[in-house]
C-alpha cells in the first residue's frame, strides 16, 4: 500500500479537497503510474454530483491520466519504468465474456467493466481515479501514449478523444464524407480534429456562431448555427454522418433531416430524460439513430497512435488542482476552451 | 390509350368496386403489361382511406404486381413479350440524381419516386396500379421474375419481400446472426423466410403464441410471446439484429434490450405517432435504430432472384377481384395467413 496525495469529493455535491487515499502494491500484472495530467471530464461533475443515482465517496474523479510508469509487476510484459502511458475511463473488466474478447470492454458483460472511480474494483475496494499523485493499475487497462504527444494535451484523449473517434470510425468519417458536429465543447471540439484528420469535410452545428473562429482553426471547414432556422433549410440532406455530443434535448426529426439518404446520427452526448422520435424520420430515407460509449483498449491505442500520427492534442486549459471547484463551474457555464487539465504536481 | 378493367376507391373511405381506367399508349421505352397477380398491402388500405394525408381519385391501388409482357416499344431492350415481370411501388424516378445512380430509386431527390398508384406521373396524369388488367411501365421500373416461381406468391415480393430483404441484407443477416422479427403477418412472414434463407437463426417476437406453429414453418427457429415480461428477462442481449414490421407503437427501451452490444434495431413498419426513446438505451451498448423504406429496382431484381434461388414466395390467400372489400377487413383484423392475392383475370 502507498499513501497518495490527492482531490477527492468528500461527500455528494460537497467542494473538492485535498486529502490522501491508498493504493494498492504493485501486484504481479500491475504497473504504478505517478500521474501527470488529468483531465476534467463533464462526467467527473455528474458522478461527484450523484447527477447519475448514488455514488461511493469519498470520490477521487478523473478518467482522463496520463503520467509515467514508475514501477511494474513481474509479471507485466508490455510496459517498463519510464514510459509514457494513460488510463483512461476503465481499470478492469472479466476479459473473457464476448465483449471483452472483442475488444469491447467497455461493455463486459462478466463481471462488468470497473470504473476508474466511483466503482468497486475486483478486490472489493473502491477505485479512485486520476486527480492524485498515484495510480496502480492492471497492464492490460493501460496504453501507451507516443513520444510527441505531450502528456498534458493526451490526457482529454483518454475520454473525449476515444469517444469521438470511435463512432467516427465505425460510422465511416473519411474522404469523400460530409460529417457534421453537434457542439463544440471538450467532446465536440475533439470531434472536429479527428473527422478533419480522418480526410471528412467537417460542419459544426452550435447552438451560435460565437465559437466559430475557432471551430475553423480547429479544422471545420463550415460553421452554422442551430439558433437560425435558415440552418436547418440550407442543410437539409447534406451529411453521411452527424456526431452529436451534447447533453440537451435535440430536435431529432429536424437533425434527421440534415442526413443523406443512408446517414446516421450518432449520439455520444444525451439528455436525461427521453426524447420523442417519429419513426419515420428514420424510414424515410434509410437513416440511424445510434449510440456509442467510449471505445476498448485496443481502440483507445489506435487513437492515441492516430492522434499522435496527425499532431492532435485536445485544446487545454493548464490549472493546478486548487482551482478544481472553480473549473467545475465554469464546466457547468460552458466556459473552457476547451478542456481543464490538473497538473498533478500542484496537489 | 387503352381502356383497362379495374378495382377502384372512387373516393375516400369509400368501398372498391368495379370501373375501368385509360393506360397510356405504349412509348419507346415501356412495356405493356398483362397483369395476372396483385398483392394487397396494407399500405392499400391506408391510402384508399386518407389515412396517410389527402389521396388521389378514383384511386387504383395495389404496388405488388406480377404479370406477362404482352407488348414492348421499340426502345426495349430488356424485355420481349411473353416474359414474366413484376413491378413493385415505383413506376418512374428522375433516373439523374445521386440516389437514383446509386440504385436507391425509392428516395429520388429529382422529380421523385413517382408511386405506383396515388401518385402523378410525369405525363401530369395520375398513376393506377395493380388492381387492373393491364399496365403500362418503363422498362426501367420493371423486374424480372424467375421462372420457378409462381406469379401468384411472387406478387407480394414486390413490397412485402423487398422491403424485408434490404434492411437484412443491409444489417448484415446471415450464418451467425442471430436475428428476430416483430411481428408475423405480411412483412413479418416474409422477413421471416428471407432470413431463414440468408443464414441467421431466426426468432419471432410476437404479441401471442397463436401462430407458433406457422412461424416455425416458416423457418423460425424461436418463437416468443412479447405479452409474457419474461421473454424480455429471457432474451436480454441476445439479438445481433431486430426486424420490426409492425406499426403498433412498441417499448422501444425494452426492445433495444435484447439486442447485443452493437446491435440494430430496423423499423419497416412505424406508428403514426412519435414515440419516447430514452438515448441512453442506445449509448449503452452501442446499439442503433434506424429505419428502411423498400428498396431500389436493382435491388428488387437481386431479391427476386435470391427468393427463386430458395423457392421462397409470400404465402397467400387467392381472392376475386369482388371479394377486395372484405379483404380489407380482415387485414385491418389481422386475419389473413399472410397475404391477400388478387386474381385479375377475376376482374
Amino acid at each position: 500500500m502507498t499513501t497518495v496525495a490527492a482531490y477527492a469529493a468528500p461527500a455528494a455535491k460537497a467542494p473538492l479537497e485535498r486529502t490522501t487515499i491508498e493504493r494498492r502494491a504493485v501486484g504481479e500484472f500491475d504497473v504504478l503510474i505517478d500521474i501527470k495530467f488529468a483531465g476534467i471530464c463533464h462526467s467527473d461533475i455528474h458522478q461527484a454530483r450523484e447527477g447519475w443515482g448514488e455514488a461511493i465517496f469519498p470520490m477521487v474523479p478523473g478518467h482522463e491520466i496520463a503520467g509515467i510508469v514508475s514501477e511494474v509487476g513481474p509479471g507485466v510484459t508490455r510496459f517498463a519504468v519510464g514510459d509514457r502511458v494513460g488510463v483512461g475511463c476503465m481499470v478492469d473488466s472479466c476479459g473473457d465474456c464476448e465483449n471483452c474478447r472483442a475488444g469491447r470492454e467497455q461493455f463486459c458483460t462478466g463481471s462488468g467493466m470497473v470504473g476508474t472511480y466511483n466503482a468497486v474494483g475486483k478486490d472489493g475496494e473502491p477505485t479512485y481515479g486520476g486527480y492524485s499523485q498515484k495510480i496502480v493499475v492492471d497492464e492490460k487497462y493501460v496504453v501507451r501514449i507516443p513520444d510527441g504527444l505531450s502528456l498534458d494535451v493526451a490526457a482529454p484523449l483518454l475520454c473525449a478523444g476515444i469517444t469521438t473517434y470511435s463512432p467516427l470510425k465505425h460510422w465511416g468519417a473519411g474522404p469523400g464524407k460530409k460529417v457534421a458536429v453537434i457542439g463544440l465543447g471538450g467532446l465536440g471540439h475533439m470531434g472536429v480534429k479527428i473527422a478533419h484528420a480522418l480526410g471528412a469535410e467537417v460542419t459544426v452545428l452550435s447552438q451560435s456562431l460565437r465559437k466559430k473562429e475557432d471551430g475553423l482553426k480547429l479544422g471545420a471547414d463550415h460553421y452554422y448555427a442551430t439558433s437560425d432556422p435558415k440552418t436547418f433549410e440550407e442543410l437539409a440532406g447534406t451529411f453521411d454522418l452527424i456526431l452529436s455530443t451534447v447533453s440537451a434535448p435535440l430536435d431529432f426529426g429536424a437533425y434527421l433531416g440534415l442526413l443523406k439518404t443512408g446517414g446516421a446520427l450518432v449520439n455520444v452526448g444525451a439528455p436525461e430524460e427521453p426524447v420523442s422520435l417519429n419513426l419515420f424520420s428514420l424510414i424515410g430515407g434509410n437513416k440511424t439513430l445510434a449510440g456509442s460509449m467510449i471505445g476498448g483498449i485496443a481502440e483507445t491505442q489506435e487513437m492515441l497512435d492516430f492522434c499522435a500520427g496527425h499532431g492532435i492534442g485536445a485544446e487545454i486549459e493548464l490549472i493546478a488542482a486548487a482551482e478544481v471547484n472553480e473549473a467545475y463551474e465554469r464546466v457547468l457555464a460552458s466556459d473552457v476552451r476547451y478542456r481543464f487539465v490538473i497538473d498533478t504536481a500542484t496537489i
